[in-house]
């Protein structure tokens, strides 16, 4: 499973999802432009001390993201790839994923890429909201949408037997500019 | 299905709570103390333009929240309750809900009170997680809970057929404290 954000704009968001990512071990692509920086201090706060443990890769563009993503698995991309958005599509609670699935999400105010979206018609998953919301807000998408692939796909989740335990690399203060 | 929030100390986590909560026409529940004013800025903003269609009931206490929630089903609500926790309990995915459950989450920091927990020990779910993080962000959990419950409990999800279309009420700058 790979999470990947497309133009995040809000540094909350993509914070969140970071924390998310370290949670569940699942590696997280950002792709440019992004609409803060690296050095972001809601970026950084977000995902709390838990830098350090996430698999952080920045992309210049697309192309560049799926090139990368393509070294995961032999099945083809286009198979792979689902494409979350906010109409259209097949139900996120309908679909099924497989362990390689790619979880593609736009920006908070426009959403997936036309071409993006164009390249995958059938690859299209929405999540069910009344017709007078637009969205949810992305990082909250982003969680439950990598959750209930990886219930979807049988991936083992992460055995949490109720104990909490620090990373000692919490202590060093990695930023999200430090990763990559 | 309720939603319900003990104690939330942060504006942004409750306005996402609440746009999630107009997206489902779920209840949403706060209980004091809370650590914002329903005037924040940052709560209006993170349920956007959404509050008047959230069904929102603001509780002096737990016992006055138990009360008002008593009366939805003829269920016990013993039964009905379930405990949001990082630790311990019942995985969330392995947890069966009903139409009449009441989703129970705590403070961002230091999570549902000790008396709260201990009232209903069988009745605490948690999200696996690595065991190096300590938890998620609430509004995250609150989506990923709300949507994986009603998914076991067999409610219907609205239904998105593709289009958006704007409450009229959207327009009417309804803020959070109008609403009790």
């Amino acid at each position: 499973m790979d999470i990947v954000l497309v133009n995040p704009e809000i540094p909350h968001n993509s914070g969140c999802a970071a924390r998310l990512s370290a949670g569940l071990q699942v590696p997280l692509h950002f792709v440019k432009p992004l609409g803060f920086s690296l050095e972001d201090k809601y970026l950084k706060r977000a995902g709390l001390d838990y830098w350090a443990m996430v698999e952080l890769s920045v992309h210049d563009n697309w192309d560049a993201c799926l090139s990368k993503l393509a070294d995961g698995s032999d099945r083809p991309i286009h198979q792979r790839i689902h494409l979350l958005s906010a109409r259209g599509g097949k139900s996120l609670f309908e679909t099924q994923f497989a362990e390689d699935s790619i979880l593609v999400f736009g920006s908070e105010t426009k959403g997936l890429p036309a071409e993006i979206m164009n390249e995958y018609p059938e690859q299209r998953v929405y999540i069910p909201i009344d017709k007078r919301i637009r969205s949810l807000n992305l990082a909250n998408v982003v969680c439950l949408a990598t959750y209930t692939a990886m219930v979807s796909a049988g991936v083992d989740l992460p055995n949490n037997d109720g104990s909490h335990q620090r990373d000692p690399r919490a202590d060093d203060g990695v930023r999200p500019g430090d990763l990559v």
